[in-house]
């Protein structure tokens, strides 16, 4: 029999936002595993630290600092080895990511490359969006109103013509490319409308309206638009 | 001193789902509030029931069964002003939503009407899209991929294009639009990438791929289109 394995959705960083299903799995696995920058510490490990057993042993996944695909794919090949070992003794396994799972998260590449050999649960986790819009008090979405998620680091094209054809929008990633966001939103008249925010729901939150906002921001920040809905719904 | 309001999401159904914060809030609360459809019972409250204190008073907040606005903001009206009563006696109430407060969830009406008067704390909560992608074991979004979040009852040509444009894809409110959502998928060659699931995490969740979907859909349904994204991503 082989293990279990679980990716487990910590949310966007206040150990309060943990689900009680990730808190209960994570007291009961022998094993978790994350993934670590290339000389740093884990972010998601240090937000479940209050919930891990005693005696639970660590598996740290080794992440290079680049944007390249091709050492990326193989530290996760390289990480999927490292679990699939403890799985086949039997254990199970916890593996942690930020946020959650399959929204932007580390987990995907492990599950991509082990779905087919073990039995894996995906526990959900609070998405920085929901808890960027919790803690900027900004209503995103009613009744038949359309939203579009958009990574930053798209090209400034795009995403002037994703951000013209939505109600709502929720702009990810900002962090060295929050010059070129603040530009376009600029340009369509759009800033007025606009939210910074960064480390929702950690020590270090800040919240702006997007003309106030900071000219550095790190790579957990969003900026939200909501295109001024009616205040009423 | 007035009481405190807390807007709280519930979660998407498995009431293991909530946050730890979401249960601490319910726990040390007066009075919950909770939005009741005329003549059922309340999900969000059935969803809770295992965290509530013994002496918690519960202010139901009545919705009528109807599409039309007016109807809808006078319910809404009605329901503010019975939770600002008991603000006003300096009670905090905790109420409650479905999914998460600001992503399609009744909080905004609440919140719309009273966040000038009374302190509000808001607790986001696990979103059906998450809950959906998780149990039906979806990878979402990787990279810079981006996501078009949209509600069924939207016109067919609208839909059709905004799917177009995206990179993946979540239907929201599917219910009576099953039909045409499933053509304008069909026509678009997306079916095979395309995913159907109800109540995702209540015992009653059901998955299936879109070729396979029943023919009727409830409320609490969506469909989710991921275009075949590489499987090592």
């Amino acid at each position: 029999m082989t293990g279990k394995l679980f990716g487990v959705g910590v949310g966007p960083g206040d150990p309060e936002l943990l689900t009680i299903k990730a808190a209960n799995v994570l007291r009961l696995v022998s094993y978790i595993a994350y993934p670590v920058l290339e000389g740093s510490k884990s972010f998601s490990r240090s937000v479940v630290s209050s919930y891990l057993s005693l005696g639970v042993k660590e598996i740290r996944l080794i992440v290079p600092m680049t944007v390249a695909r091709g050492p990326a794919q193989k530290a996760y090949d390289l990480s999927a080895k490292k679990i699939s070992k403890i799985l086949d003794k039997g254990e199970n396994v916890a593996c942690l990511c930020e946020g959650d799972p399959f929204f932007y998260g580390s987990f995907m590449y492990i599950f991509t490359r082990l779905s087919k050999y073990y039995e894996i649960e995906v526990i959900p986790g609070i998405t920085s969006l929901t808890a960027g819009t919790s803690v900027a008090k900004l209503p995103l979405l009613a009744r038949n109103e359309h939203l579009t998620v958009i990574p930053a680091p798209l090209e400034e094209k795009e995403i002037r013509n994703r951000i013209l054809q939505a109600d709502a929008i929720v702009i990810m990633k900002v962090g060295r490319h929050l010059k070129k966001i603040k530009s376009i939103l600029d340009e369509l008249g759009l800033s007025r409308f606009s939210t910074y925010i960064e480390h929702a729901t950690l020590p270090s939150e800040r919240v702006y309206k997007l003309i106030d906002a900071p000219s550095v921001a790190p790579y957990f920040s969003l900026i939200i638009v909501t295109k001024g809905a009616d205040p009423w719904l």
